[in-house]
């Protein structure tokens, strides 16, 4: 295996706050290690299209507190088909990139991981999704400042509903993940939270809600997390029918829970995973995600990180229901 | 006509930012004054219910920061009955209350010119609404906080527009008056804003984001005034449609703009004009509202201050126009 | 006179927060007028040193919400002498540059009008600093920015203030107007303002204190405009001596309050008075400062507009006074 | 051993953001296991003093989100001598509490230690700190709070800092243990750090220094670790002195430090440690800190908890290092 002397970067899938700080992680990290970093735009499909720059420390200057991602992103269709994927290694060769540096979610590293194997390329992957849904890192880039970013924002609509004394059903991000939502419930001192780990009835729900209602209050917030079928507005319009008294309102919080400057938390595990994807390439290390576990870099084999059933820890909802009395 | 002894106040309509802080005004210059001052809770209804507790100065202590309303607010429909108004007078009378201080938009201070005639007792309005459409004041209570907290929400939004190369229209508040969306346009540097005051057509639409699209950003940020027809989201199906290889997208911003800490313009706005009730009622004046024109207190007339088309600068639309290019 | 084709522009003095939104406004009207637009970096010394370079409307694209200023700024002491003047009349001329755009404060619009008188060259202000001592404009760009930044810095204070019951004073910008200590002491609750407008005895403070202290919370803040004798440090010095069971703390709150993202208020104030800045180029007007009085764009000869006495509104003292009970 | 009936919560030593969220878990979480629960005021010294109320889970509404301590601190010089806490157990006893939870750090915590094993009573503690030097939990309730704070400061410092082409030492909290100093640098982009674990002198200091004014942008952040002796007034002197040519500033955040509203994953450490707090008294455990490792609950032996040498990951000196190129 000839030594690697370039290092290309791309950001793939929905981007995340800290992704930025990422990307400068790594290119400032590859180059006082002696790399020449290039910067590959708009995820897999610039990879296949040759959308590819060098990139120096001042392409990374003052992009740490900015949300987004400056190399952009995208889901590639293209990256999914072996011609795609052939093309986008015979970019990487006449570029002189030697090892790659995926920035992205489950997807993006799953793609990371078949491209590999396909050309025994070496890829490293940084855990960079809103969703915290990888495995082997104990947050992922860009989960924090979501965390925040929602719990702010039900803050705000906690004082029109207090104010009010409205019942709320708010809907956030994490379609197969209830990190979000379970944990910005807690964070937001919210009535209850529903979860795609754990079915929720309308009885039930009921019975948390008059819990709420009892109170001096009156208010009553509860958080979903997104669903084709079983998001916020299924559930405000069950309610409404069974309790046609109570004023529900329901409040989607959409795309702006993906941007915004990172949190002091994202932009360190991006500068120090970034720092370790560029000490994994140096050891030879390959097809492994960088992760932080217990306060400490670890290097975690692409197939574990995409397991798809991270668990979300079940005793944070009696967490949440022990507080929302 | 007796000596006004004691200062009723309530918060009436759509709730806003900065309404704790006209509460504290009002209550703590009333007790400085020498007036005793009572609160009464869910706006005209709890007037109605005789909802009314006395206030002294702790009752406001460490409220001047808190969004929402410690008063709640309600929009009642008996207060627009003559026997709910009646009831009102009477329990007024029973509590000795010799002026009311009314906090809210244009809905509450019809209701307030209503009763004031009615029953001649003295009226003071404070201009709370998050809407800006009240005459004769330079702005509205909670108006320069929902302005914020959109800016903030369309800057996160923004970040993963450029990420991902998308069109975003984003719905924000304002049904009868689009200061907010031409306003928080200009503030945000979005492409486009669509107001109830001038109707917009899709060609028109069209011609500005293609505009937008051609730069180098290549995203694109339409700000819509909230509509029963023409919302967000109607504009994003037509423009799906029209431009299918475009990546469209709808954020609703919702409830989550009456909320949140006022800003610092928003709590100075509500103490000045606090104050300014109380030396209104110490005057003599009635059956006004009390604003602020070019840093100065005013009285405004209700019927002036009700009037419901105050003007949007046209001129606004020119530096949008000429911004977004 | 030649007719104009060139719009030069330049930030000077200390910076203010929308001074890079009032770059973009000049850019953009000025492009989409049919002018070439250049900008010259670090203020009048880079007028002097030639560092001009042509803009478009991608040099100011991103920039809305940024804080600071992207071409710079600097007090010159070049631009005082004859010399430099005539050096930077001259670098001018040979950019072709017919019209000079100076965002800036009290300093720098005096600079302005000396140079536009000597040399007969078209010179029109922003109003940029965050000290809103600048005559004809209801703000200056930059002050309410500092004003939020202000009340959310006094309440993380107060949060500890009255977790320990202590007395803080907290010094704030605005040496030689009290604008931004009294308005921030109203807007944030505060027990006192120190301001350079009126004199405050300890006498007089001490009587305010023990109003604040009688008070349940048992804290108190006082917010001090900085002064080279009679800052914070030399309050909390005198209480300490007089009061000595009192817990007197001191923050200085320093350089922060110059950055920060401008809220939409200083947003809409750059890009406004930036494309009256244009439009007043292309009417023939020169050697006046762009303003907003009313809610309606005035120009401002700079004579008026540098008067060094614009009156803080006395009234205020009282609604602190009365609030603060 | 009698059954416990009743726990007593307090807050002591430097108050921390989180620690209302704490005092809300520990007070709901008990009440809906069966306990009566009774608010502690100021610290020791209410203890002492016999500052004692019963709490309700309405003493804790609406608190989760507010900086500071409902229950108020202080350091006690009572409780440091035999007879306060002779004092402090006798009104326990006339209380009828039997178990203590005190949130604090490591001088609080240290306190609880001894008063525990003096008196053979249940104490709980939970990490309530803002310099996270308590060993055997990831983190400490505050600390991500004052993180964000800090980068939030130097984000507004660095606006300034690049318009004027300054070096900024910015001076923060952490007297004795460099995790805010370290970490707060590396999340801000700042070229340097002085912490108190590491020495540094002026000649390593300006070859950081010079190599950040080589770099285009030609201003430089040097965060201080506050310290008596050798804080950023220090080094900022030092380095005027022999770098006459450099514009140095110094910016000393100080107490805004302490407040603000708690982040997401302070409010989450809060509740689940508070809700840990009971479930170890429900157990028996006693003298123990709750705190979280690795996403998990741990009881940390006060004797752990409080060994004054937390170590700071040294690798973090290579991140900030290879990112400050």
């Amino acid at each position: 295996m000839a030594k690697i002397k370039t290092i290309g970067i791309l950001t793939s899938g929905g981007d995340a706050p800290g992704m930025n700080a990422a990307i400068r992680a790594v290119t400032r990290s590859g180059i006082c290690n002696g790399f020449e970093v290039k910067g590959i735009y708009r995820g897999f499909d610039g990879l296949i299209n040759n959308e590819i720059r060098p990139f120096t420390t001042e392409n990374v200057s003052g992009i740490i507190m900015q949300g987004g991602t400056i190399l952009k992103s995208a889901r590639s269709k293209g990256f999914m088909t072996p011609e795609g994927r052939q093309k986008a290694y015979e970019n990487l060769r006449n570029e002189g990139i030697g090892a790659l540096v995926v920035i992205g979610g489950n997807g993006s590293l799953s793609g990371a991981r078949i491209f590999a194997e396909e050309f025994d390329f070496c890829c490293v992957g940084l855990p960079g999704t809103i969703d915290n849904d990888l495995y082997g890192t104990d947050s992922t880039i860009g989960y924090d400042t979501t965390m925040n970013t929602i719990v702010e924002c039900v803050d705000r609509i906690r004082d029109t509903a207090q104010s009010h004394e409205r019942i709320f059903f708010v809907e956030v991000m994490g379609r197969d993940a209830g990190f979000l939502a379970q944990n910005s419930a807690i964070a937001s001192g919210a009535e209850a939270a529903i979860i795609p780990e754990d079915s929720t009835d309308v009885d039930q729900l009921a019975r948390f809600m008059e819990r709420g209602i009892r109170k001096s209050k009156k208010s009553c917030i509860v958080i979903v997390s997104e669903s084709p079928k079983c998001g916020a507005l299924y559930y405000a319009e069950r309610v409404r029918k069974e309790f046609p008294n109570y004023d529900v309102r329901v409040s989607i919080l959409g795309h702006l829970q993906r941007g915004g400057r990172p949190t002091a938390h994202d932009r360190i595990l991006a500068s120090r995973t970034g720092v370790g994807a560029v000490e994994a390439i140096m050891q030879g290390q390959r097809n492994i995600m960088v992760g932080i576990r217990n306060n400490e870099i670890v290097y975690v084999p692409f197939s574990d990180a995409i397991r798809t059933d991270k668990p979300l820890d079940m005793k944070l909802i009696k967490v949440l229901d022990e507080l929302s009395i």
